[in-house]
């Protein structure tokens, strides 16, 4: 592994890290820009704008950046989530210069109001078609109520509302707001020509011209709420717990990692044994999210309606033991390998290498080496997972129910 | 790139792809059964048993066997289709030895009365669960109406009945039938060690004892049939139609792939043009199923109810268009090269490369190299797809809707 940066006199900086291995290159332009970025009247506009980036600009037509990824064979996407938005591919090398060109080209987009008029009708149908997703629907207002105000709880999709309202010329203005060479981080994984794409990003995104990169950083002010939401045309009752954690720069993210591992990191954790195996719950699981400033822990579960009165008693008291009595060497030991082993599996490929380093760099200014990630998260022990627990994380949890709920409950 | 072939005595084959380069191995137990080889009274048993290995054997608890797998930092799961349970896992080439041991261990289950029971309820949950996910519903009630009465439209979850009818016995008899080594390919991809495997296979299953490993292989009776099944508690209505295709002996298959990829591969097929992009439908695709015996095509489309006959139309006339007037050459060899180059990226990893070489073998008693598979697809030409279209497929397209229909439609 070789690791590389650069940063143009424009604030665009080119990081990546080099395998002589890889069979492949992966590239991606990262923006901090999403949802917790956005006013009430522009919510929405980042994942609507992640959207338009694919409809063409000065140089190609919509179908043209289509036939253009499938010429190269490339394995590509985007995402938008409420801190970033992600463009990226991965082709075999001999086609990096054509997917720089192409990723490059589809950031300074023509935005043209036909395209606008047509896509917003696809944003509202996407939006109508997750609300059959009582999954996500919880997540959502999960997020919502444990944020109550602070911008991290903005809706990545918007609403209906706001985005029926929006217009092209707001798009264009958060656009060239957030769109800036001083807001975006160029990365790339595996096996690329570094001299090569550096130039080439030089010449078509030098003459970008800078913009705002600031974000409002303040910490969520966590609360014991709950929420129940009843909807009679779900079958299931949907659970989604939110706690607060360490955020994307402090270093008990590791610890926070482990924590979620043993509570909730699929079949052999606390959750899935008082949940899942006896046939209680349909699934439960908890993450660690990290985030700018502030991060947090998910918790999810899915039930039969009858039971769900137990199921939430279950999910807190397994939590509450977990704050109260701590966990064992032995369930710490067998999390961190999990988490380690899994880390080096999913690095084997520049893709899924790339979204790791592309964070590390956004959210730290420096990639961290597989190696050093791997030693960090091995080295958590016992008393690294206790302090995370001593402030009772868990009192101050959120819990957001959603489907066809009694009355009672 | 290296093959690997042994059969045992008792008929266990353990197939291997060797990669030098690689960073880990990946292990598969492929068992050639599924919702296909189950009568009506067995519905579901196939699946039921892929959970019932996850819960002990002679040797191991249901604790054991996840606390092993995770000592290993394995990435694993299982699936069951309608004609193969695969148990699979990827570790670093030092774990080898204790994942054959355990995966081997697991595939003699105890399949005590106590788990059985518990279990019963964890699949029942599942099945409970599916119902709120319509697109897997369609998908089910596609697949069923399609095949009327043939064993390729079983379900391979079972029904609440069938599944609450079940006994051990029946399930301990299936198994014993089945789970024969005879019926059984054990798939190794990556840096593994081939001798050793062998050795620690021969010794560990060469006593299993051989069984059933018959299946009734017929083709269904396409048939143009049109299902609406209205159900207004979904948002959205959820389309599925299904279509005759190659087998997986059929060498036709590879032109099958191409066709497919032109009319619903994603972005910048014909299917997406006509409905998605002009946000007429939030999704519509298309893809190329390969069965033993008799393959099918299945396009899948979302959208709002009040657009239903629009989108069924438009569906039914995109695919008629094909059919009537052909590809062009153009739309051939990208779908081509795209299809190409995403099996190459797919294949960097062994976990990746692994459910296709396992098929391969199981489908058709030969690995074929990645290189072949690249050079067969490349080689599809216009005439090719032509001879696919000729009988005119899409005659006996089978339409199923499901969500809130209108009377109307």
């Amino acid at each position: 592994m070789r690791y590389d940066q650069h940063v143009l006199p424009n604030g665009l900086t080119i990081v990546g890290e080099y395998n002589e291995d890889a069979q492949s290159v992966a590239i991606g332009f990262f923006t901090r820009t999403g949802s917790r970025d956005e006013t009430p009247e522009l919510s929405g506009v980042s994942h609507f704008l992640e959207h338009m980036m694919f409809k063409g600009s000065e140089r190609r037509s919509a179908e043209e950046v289509d036939l253009e990824f499938d010429a190269m064979g490339a394995r590509y996407n985007a995402f938008t989530s409420e801190e970033n938005t992600v463009y990226y591919g991965a082709v075999l090398p001999e086609f990096q210069e054509r997917l720089i060109d192409l990723l490059a080209d589809m950031l300074r987009p023509s935005l043209r109001q036909d395209d606008f008029d047509t896509e917003k009708k696809v944003i509202l149908e996407e939006i109508a078609m997750y609300k059959d997703r009582p999954q996500f629907t919880v997540y959502i207002l999960a997020r919502e109520t444990y944020h109550h105000g602070h911008p991290l709880g903005n809706s990545v999709l918007g609403s209906t509302e706001s985005i029926t309202a929006l217009q092209r010329d707001q798009m264009m203005d958060y656009f060239r707001r957030r769109y800036a060479p001083n807001n975006m981080v160029v990365t790339l994984t595996g096996k690329y020509d570094w001299n090569a794409a550096v130039a080439q990003i030089e010449q078509t995104c030098g003459g970008w011209a800078q913009g705002d990169s600031s974000r409002t950083v303040t910490e969520p002010d966590a609360l014991p709420l709950e929420r129940m939401q009843p909807d009679p045309k779900r079958d299931r009752v949907y659970l989604c717990a939110v706690a607060p954690a360490p955020s994307a720069q402090d270093d008990a993210r590791y610890a926070a990692e482990v924590l979620a591992e043993v509570l909730g990191g699929g079949e052999g954790s606390r959750l899935y044994w008082a949940l899942v195996h006896p046939g209680i719950a349909d699934s439960a699981d908890m993450s660690y999210s990290e985030q700018d400033g502030a991060g947090a822990f998910f918790v999810s579960a899915t039930c039969d309606p009858e039971r769900t009165t137990e199921v939430i008693d279950l999910l807190r008291s397994t939590l509450a033991t977990a704050q109260n009595d701590g966990m064992s060497d032995d369930e710490i030991a067998r999390a961190r390998r999990k988490l380690a082993s899994a880390l080096v599996l999913r690095a084997e490929t520049p893709m899924g290498r790339l979204v790791t380093v592309g964070f590390d760099y956004v959210y730290r200014r420096r990639i961290e080496p597989l190696a050093e990630t791997v030693d960090k998260l091995l080295a958590v022990a016992t008393d690294d997972v206790d302090a995370l627990l001593r402030p009772k994380p868990f009192d101050k949890l959120t819990l957001v129910g959603y489907g066809p709920l009694a009355e009672a409950s």
